[in-house]
C-alpha cells in the first residue's frame, strides 16, 4: 500500500480549519494541523469579547474537540519558527515536522505601517488575549474614574479612542456605545456614563470605504446618533501614551486607544523566497501555490490574488474558508492526475481558485447594520438580523451557537451584557506567571 | 433629617454580598462595598473552571451588575491596605474612606502553613486567575505530552498531584478524570489519555473527614473506579518544583501540583489587635463583632466562632451568607435600640449568631456525590442530583444559572466540556502586558 500524502497545515483559522476539514477521513492523506494556539477563534465576533458581550470560550474551540474524529488528522500545538521547503520540513519551537504538501494560513497580524512603537500605547484586536485587554482596560478604567475626585482625570480615562473606520472600528464603537449607554447607564454613583466618549478617527474621507456610499453615510449618521464621535480625514501623525497626534493639528487624550486601522500577512510568509505585496501578502499562483514552491500553498488573510473572474480576493472568513477548501481540492486532483497519463504535467492542470463573493456586512449597534451582496443591499433592522442570523451559521459548534444565541437573547431583551468581569491577578496569588511580573516591575 | 449611617463592607463574596444586599433600599444606611475584584465569585463551582467544564464569566457577576439597583449601595474596586480603626477610617491604595460600622469579610487565602515557598511550585484554588492557570496548565501538559517521543517525559507530564482531600480536593480529582477519560479519550493521536495519572494525597486516614465514615469509604471507591491514586496517611515532607516528597518515603514526580490542603483567614484580620486562631481568624463576640472594636464586624470564612447551640460555624458558603445576613440585622437592631430607653447600653443587647445548619455535599463524578443534613444522608445518584439542584439554586444571577445548566447538559449529553480553551499570549502582540513580561525573560 502507498504510504500516505502528508500535508502539514500552519494554522488553524478559517483557512487551515477548512482545509483539514476537506481532508479529513481520507486516507490517502496524514494531516498535520500546527497552531499556536489550541483553540479556532471565531474572529469576527471578536470585538464582542472586547466589548463584555460574549466570553472568550463562546467564540472559541478546541481545535482537537473539531478534529477529534478526524483519524488522519494530528492537531500539535506548537509555534512554527521557519520553513526549510527545499527539504520539505516545517521547523517549530519544539520540533519540525516533514511534508510531502505544505499550506500556509497564518492569516494576518495588526500592522502599524512601519510604526512598531505605537503597539506598546494601542491596543490591537486579533485574538482572545488582546480582547480580553481591551475589555480589561476599559472595564478598569471606569472603574477608576468612579474613584476620582477629578472631574478632567475622570473625563480622560472615559475616553476610549478607536483609530480605524473599516469594519472592527466601526463594530468596537457601536458596541462600546450600547454598553455604556444602555448596560452600565445605572451602575456607578459618582460618574455619570453618559461622560463616556468614543472617538472613532478615520483617515479617508467616509467610514466603510468597501461599502456603498449610502451605506457609510447611514453608518456615519447611526454612530453620532449613538454619541459616537466620527473623526474623518486626519491621519495619526504620532501616538504617546493616552495620546494621539493626528496630521490636523489635533489632539485627542484618552486613556484607552484602540488599533483597528491594518493589518498586515503573518511574518512567516517572510520566510520563503516569493513575490509579497506591501501588507507582506503572497502573490499566489491561481491554483493558490506559492511562486517558485509548487508543494506550498496560502491560503486566507496572508493570499494576495485577482481570481480569473477579476476579483480582488479580499481579506474576509468567507474568503478563507473557500481557499482552505480550494487547496484540499487541488490537492486531491494532484493525487488523481498523478495515476493518469498527465502526471508528468499535473502541476500546470491545477485549478484556479474563483472566489464566489457573499457579499459584506457590518453591525453599527442594536437593530442597525448595512449589508451588500450582489444586488442587494440592507441596511438598518432586516441587516441587523441578517448579520445575526449569518454570524450564528457560521460559528463551530453547536455548542457555541446555542451560547452566543442565549448571551444575545440576553442583552436585547434586558440590556445586560453577561462578560462584565475582568479578574485582577493578586498578590497573594503566589502562583508562577504572578511573581515573574512582579519581579519585573521591582 | 439624620445623616445616613455609613457602613464600609471590604469584600464582595458571599458574606459581604448579602450583608449589603440586606441592606440595600434602606436609606438609614449608606454603604460602600470595596472589593479588588470587580465581580462576585461562586467559588463552590470554582473548580469547574479549572477543569474545563465551565468558562470563568459563568461563575462570576459583575458586583455592580448584582447591587446597581440599590442606590443607597456605592461599589468601589479597590485594595485595602490598612485599618485604622481609631479613626474610623479604611486606608485604600487609592484613597481612604471613612465609616460608622465596618464589615470585614475578605474570606481566606491559600495556606501553605508557614511553608510559603512551596506556594511558587504548586498551584492554589481560590481565585478566576488561580482557576484558568491551572487549566491552561493541565490542557498545555497534555499538549506538550504529545508531541514528545520519550515515554518517560510523556508520563510525567500526564500526572497531576493534588494535596489535600478535602472536598476541593475530591472535587478536582473526579473532574480531572472524567475530563480526560471521557471528554479528550479520542483527541490525542500519540499519547493515550488513559496514561493520565492523578494522586490525590491525603494525610488523614480517610477523604472527606467532616463527612460520615461511610461517606469517606463510598468516595474512596467511587475515585479509585476513576482511576484516581489515592494516598492515605503521609503527609508532605517538601515540595520542589514537578516533585512531592512525601514523610513515609514516597516520591512523586508529576508536572502538576495543586494544593488544597488548607486555607488562612485573609491577612488583613492582622490590622486589628484582636484575638485570632492559628490560622488568623478571628475569634468575634457571639454578635460576630470584633472583640475590643465595637463598630467593627467580621463575616464569613475570616471568622472563628462556636455558636450559642455549640456549632462550630463552618468555613462554607451557606454560613457566610447567614453571617452576612446577621451583620446587617445586628446594625438594623442597633439603631433602633439608639432610639430607645436601652441606648446607653446596646451594645450589650446585640442579638448572637445561630448557624442554621444546611448540610455539607461534595460532588465526586458523573453520578456521583456523598450529601449529609441532619439524618438525611444521601450518597450516588440521588445526591449528584442534589449537588447539581442546590448549586444551581444558589449561583447568582439567571444570567449564570441558565448558562450553567447549558454547559451541564451539554457535559452529560456529549462527554464535550465546553471550556477546553486556552490562550497563549503571542509575540507579536505588542501589548503591555506581554512587553512587561518578555522583559523578565531577558
Amino acid at each position: 500500500m502507498k504510504s500516505p500524502h502528508r500535508v502539514v497545515i500552519i494554522g488553524g483559522g478559517f483557512a487551515g480549519l477548512n482545509c483539514a476539514k476537506s481532508l479529513a477521513n481520507d486516507d490517502r492523506f496524514e494531516v498535520t494541523l500546527i497552531d499556536r494556539q489550541n483553540h479556532h477563534l471565531f474572529q469576527p465576533l471578536l470585538y464582542q469579547v472586547a466589548t463584555a458581550s460574549l466570553s472568550a470560550v463562546e467564540i472559541a474551540r478546541s481545535l482537537r474537540a473539531i478534529l477529534g474524529e478526524a483519524k488522519n488528522v494530528s492537531v500539535i500545538l506548537d509555534k512554527v519558527t521557519s520553513l526549510d521547503d527545499s527539504n520539505r520540513k516545517v521547523i517549530t519551537e519544539n520540533g519540525s515536522y516533514s511534508y510531502d504538501s505544505l499550506v500556509l494560513a497564518t492569516g494576518a497580524r495588526t500592522s502599524y505601517f512601519g510604526k512598531d512603537e505605537w503597539a506598546k500605547h494601542t491596543h490591537g484586536l486579533k485574538n482572545l488575549e488582546d480582547s480580553r485587554r481591551i475589555r480589561h482596560q476599559v472595564l478598569n478604567a471606569l472603574e477608576r474614574a468612579e474613584r476620582s475626585d477629578d472631574r478632567e482625570e475622570r473625563k480622560r480615562l472615559m475616553t476610549v479612542a478607536i483609530i480605524g473606520g473599516g469594519p472592527t472600528g466601526v463594530e468596537l464603537a457601536g458596541a462600546f456605545s450600547d454598553l455604556v449607554q444602555r448596560a452600565l447607564k445605572s451602575d456607578y454613583r459618582r460618574i455619570d456614563v453618559h461622560d463616556f466618549r468614543i472617538v472613532l478617527i478615520q483617515s479617508g474621507d467616509r467610514l466603510l470605504k468597501h461599502f456603498a456610499n449610502d451605506h457609510s453615510q447611514y453608518t456615519l449618521e447611526r454612530l453620532q446618533k449613538l454619541g459616537v464621535e466620527v473623526i474623518l480625514g486626519p491621519r495619526v501623525d504620532d501616538v504617546e501614551e493616552g495620546y494621539l497626534h493626528l496630521n490636523n493639528g489635533q489632539e485627542i487624550e484618552a486613556e484607552t486607544l484602540i488599533w483597528a486601522a491594518g493589518v498586515a500577512a503573518s511574518s512567516l510568509t517572510g520566510c520563503l523566497d516569493c513575490p509579497r505585496d506591501r501588507g507582506g501578502r503572497i502573490e499566489v499562483e491561481p491554483s493558490l501555490a506559492v511562486p517558485g514552491h509548487p508543494h506550498v500553498f496560502a491560503a486566507g488573510d496572508l493570499v494576495k490574488l485577482t481570481d480569473p473572474d477579476g476579483m480582488d480576493v479580499p481579506g474576509l472568513a468567507p474568503a478563507a474558508m473557500q481557499m482552505g477548501k480550494h487547496v484540499a481540492k487541488v490537492l486531491r486532483e494532484d493525487l488523481r492526475l498523478q495515476e493518469t497519463r498527465y502526471a508528468d504535467r499535473y502541476l500546470t492542470l491545477r485549478p484556479a481558485f474563483r472566489y464566489r463573493d457573499k457579499g459584506i456586512m457590518a453591525i453599527i449597534g442594536k437593530n442597525a447594520a448595512v449589508a451588500q451582496a450582489k444586488k442587494l443591499k440592507l441596511k438598518g433592522f432586516p441587516a441587523w438580523l441578517a448579520w445575526l442570523f449569518i454570524h450564528l451559521a457560521f460559528l463551530v459548534g453547536f455548542r457555541n451557537k446555542l451560547a452566543v444565541l442565549l448571551s444575545w437573547a440576553f442583552s436585547y431583551l434586558f440590556d445586560k451584557p453577561a462578560a462584565r468581569v475582568f479578574s485582577i491577578a493578586e498578590d497573594n496569588d503566589r502562583g508562577k506567571e504572578i511573581s515573574l511580573v512582579s519581579v519585573t516591575k521591582r
